[in-house]
């Protein structure tokens, strides 16, 4: 039997003074019922998460998720969420994971709609789940196999049209489900989205990384894509070893002639590109080692 | 206090001989705890559903609307729902709906997934729940303003990457109530999404019909949008008091020199529009009042 646990969390304004949030942050068994069926996350996608790694009880880069998901709040209109609360349930739920490593996703849906559109929203709803996380051994020590698919969106998509929400990290995931489906029936392990002008986006749940000659270049974060946590953390790794690190445009061409590249998230950490779209990339295993022990050690 | 009811309803294998679902079918309280926090809908917006009306007592295209569930279904790669069961429950929330018209939402989620990404899933998880429908009366009437949003896509999005799951009616609407919420603070009632190429789509949860002459235009179903079921049924009440059809790739321009036009859905109707993005458009009343007369009456 797999670690696992869950929390519902009160929501309090964003400027709430307290300081102790025992009373607000309530276990419950994962299994059993506990959203009601008019809860919007459930009925229309519409809510925000984070997903946490936890190493040996320690949760990483805890300050970088809950300001990413306030910037997914703020993008969807949603109330700001209180980060020092949301911190304490994040640390509460660490603090109860077994030795290895655990995910934490932190929740938070628009809240419950009684009696259909055009009536009151009783909201936010924010709920935690915590869990062992699978073995991603395989995909950090021998690399994955990708595939690109087209994402739909031209370049331009996210400056034109905000509604998209495409900084923002939200709970309509289908797409991104769907993805990796086709990825699977294509014999691959992943997906990289890329735009229908021809650029590189992002994996459905984890930010590309790529190296030519010396320098390590990821895809302009504005608009369009997620600023990855695990990223920016690889930057910094990457600057501290003497790499030159920077973000561009990049088109897809530029994927296939890569020096090496890497999918990063939170919970499979790096994983090394073998193939894309079936043609085969160089791989450092050595870099890719040392930068998942990098990843793997404590963050804040 | 408003009529509401929900119902849990346990998945059975889409060839199930059964003829009797009553076993299967069970009534619960909406406001209570009834999904886990670990079920895809709630976590990723992974699933479908279908927004069927009820007007006095009696379920709207109840078969049109299973029809297109189960076209969701195939798109979005989940089982295949037994119609006759689900036909079953919504017809036995029907029967339970005051007179006068109300909601019955069905939807159906890839299932419940323990222990995170890469674990089984059990599922599908399947509910359903009613709704006194709100006071639709003075859309119907006075008509609607609209404005015009870019969906992000070109028309050819659709047909190049089905991983979109464009024609697929997803539970991941954070995009739609995005985009009308946008609607709203440009002072609106509604949002038509048009492609990145010029071309009308449609509503957030809403069908275009715009007339031209005496000939009514919705555009093509194929690829990018929905097929609509209250279009469908206008377009049988529109042939049979003698006015032309047709689906056509229709010009954002188009529209704003359309001889009329509405937005259909199944809760609020015919709701014609008064305004596209500030400019006045020719509104008929008596036609918009006889369609909605039709659209009041009973129809499977």
């Amino acid at each position: 039997m797999t670690f696992r646990l869950a929390f519902l969390i009160d929501p309090i304004p964003a400027d709430d003074p307290r300081t102790d949030f025992a009373g607000t942050i309530s276990p419950i068994d994962p299994d059993a019922p506990a959203l009601s069926v008019s809860d919007l996350s459930s009925n229309r996608g519409d809510g925000i998460f984070e997903s946490i790694a936890v190493v040996d009880g320690h949760p990483q880069e805890t300050g970088a998720h809950l300001q990413r998901l306030a910037h997914s709040a703020r993008l969807s209109d949603l109330p700001e969420p209180h980060t020092a609360q949301l911190r304490a349930a994040v640390e509460a739920a660490a603090a109860q994971c077994p030795p290895g490593e655990c995910t934490i996703r932190l929740l938070l849906s628009r809240g419950v709609q009684h009696g259909g559109p055009g009536q009151g929203i009783h909201g936010p709803t924010i709920w935690l789940t915590a869990a062992q996380a699978p073995d991603n051994t395989a995909a950090r020590e021998n690399g994955i196999k990708v595939v690109t698919l087209d994402r739909g969106y031209d370049s331009g998509a996210a400056a034109r049209a905000p509604w998209l929400l495409l900084g923002a990290k939200t709970l309509s995931y289908a797409v991104n489900m769907a993805a990796l489906r086709e990825a699977r029936r294509r014999g691959a392990d992943d997906a990289i989205f890329v735009t229908s002008d021809g650029y590189v986006l992002e994996a459905p749940t984890a930010t590309l990384i790529l190296r030519r000659g010396d320098t390590f270049l990821t895809p302009e974060p504005t608009g369009g894509l997620l600023q990855g946590t695990t990223q920016l953390s690889a930057f910094d790794w990457l600057e501290e070893n003497g790499h030159p690190t920077g973000y561009e445009h990049i088109p897809t061409a530029a994927l296939y002639d890569a020096d090496a590249a890497w999918l990063v998230s939170s919970t499979r950490l790096a994983a090394a590109l073998t193939h894309v779209d079936g043609r085969e990339l160089p791989v450092d295993r050595d870099l890719t080692a040392a930068l998942n022990a990098y990843l793997l050690s404590p963050r804040d």
